[in-house]
């Protein structure tokens, strides 16, 4: 199956089969393929975080508007970003560097010169919003890789961040959620997967210069 | 090979070899991996510009702060969003999916009243972040879908957009640059390829609950 068939297979996925959960080995390729995802600077500004827990999830259907997917999926994955970005975060990058590439921190005094410039010019909302537009390019990642794996995903955007960081005790770890994905295995029974997509026609959506 | 292996293989190319373009059939892959990208509710609110031409390319370096990539990759393919994303837009979708969902428009009332009564609801700021979040999940399905094709991508995102959207009139568009990517191959001497990923121990990213 090439990959354009992967993309066509995959669809936001409403009803989960509830007795199927994904492996230890599935849930850790989608967590490395977030983890894989590219970042501005590589900073990699957010954390994922999986929710498993039953009665965690009951508490945060109502916030999620009652969807199905957030109690019947296998996991909910849900990406948050710091809402204390520092020069400390940088640091930690920094040293992360000079680790894994064995190359002395010192060499880096420019780049760390500039993602610190870059995050102190920007006002605290910008930061939240540049934050969240990497955690969404992971989450691309994550879909598509878990399409080609034959894995179903549910994207979702609307829930209330407010109340899921409140039961989620995320705001005492400095964490604003942003985006989540709704992991696991279709039903049969969703209806969704047979309409067709619906899509811009490639020359209403692309420009070319 | 696995999608791990193909995500470790993807890095940010910097140095493209000029020699090597993609074929008409592997730009229309990553096009239509763009297409099939999923967005807050289907609507797909972003356009993506191909930009081939090199009088163009070599207008728009010294905005992308003279990164090689900007004219040496093979096609840099940009995201913009809508300054004037409106309830036209809205309609338009709904026709879309009544044509391709072969369903009454009257049918879709509910879905229309709330796509309009979101977008009515936010500053013309948060609109543009919203759109811009769905074109980073449509950058990350393209450089993934790349990837898994054997094509290098640079995703960028520090470029002066104002200037590329006076160089490139997206203003008389009503279009705003958000973030791109240069796609292409690997020089054989970009020596960025041979560097080890530095990522976030997964322990130290993820939270289980």
């Amino acid at each position: 199956m090439n990959i354009i068939e992967k993309l066509n297979w995959r669809y936001a996925t409403k009803e989960f089969d509830v007795s199927k959960k994904l492996s230890n080995e599935q849930l850790d390729l989608l967590l490395e393929a977030s983890n894989l995802a590219p970042s501005s600077f590589g900073l990699q500004p957010f954390s994922v975080i999986v929710i498993e827990n039953d009665a965690i999830r009951e508490k945060l259907k109502p916030a999620a508007w009652n969807q199905p997917q957030t109690t019947d999926a296998s996991q909910l994955i849900l990406f948050a970003v710091n809402t204390d970005l520092s020069e400390k975060d940088v640091d930690k990058f920094i040293q992360r560097i000079s680790e894994t590439r064995n190359i002395p921190a010192e060499s880096l005094a420019e780049y760390d010169g500039m993602m610190k410039g870059f995050i102190k010019q920007m006002s605290k909302e910008d930061v939240i919003n540049w934050q969240a537009k990497q955690a969404y390019i992971a989450l691309g990642q994550l879909m598509v890789s878990a399409a080609v794996e034959g894995i179903d995903t549910c994207p979702m955007e609307g829930f209330d961040k407010n109340e899921f960081d409140n039961i989620l005790g995320l705001k005492e770890k400095n964490l604003a959620s942003v985006v989540m994905a709704a992991v696991g295995f279709r039903s049969a029974d969703d209806k969704y997967q047979a309409l067709p997509k619906v899509r811009k026609p490639l020359d209403e959506l692309v420009i070319k210069l």
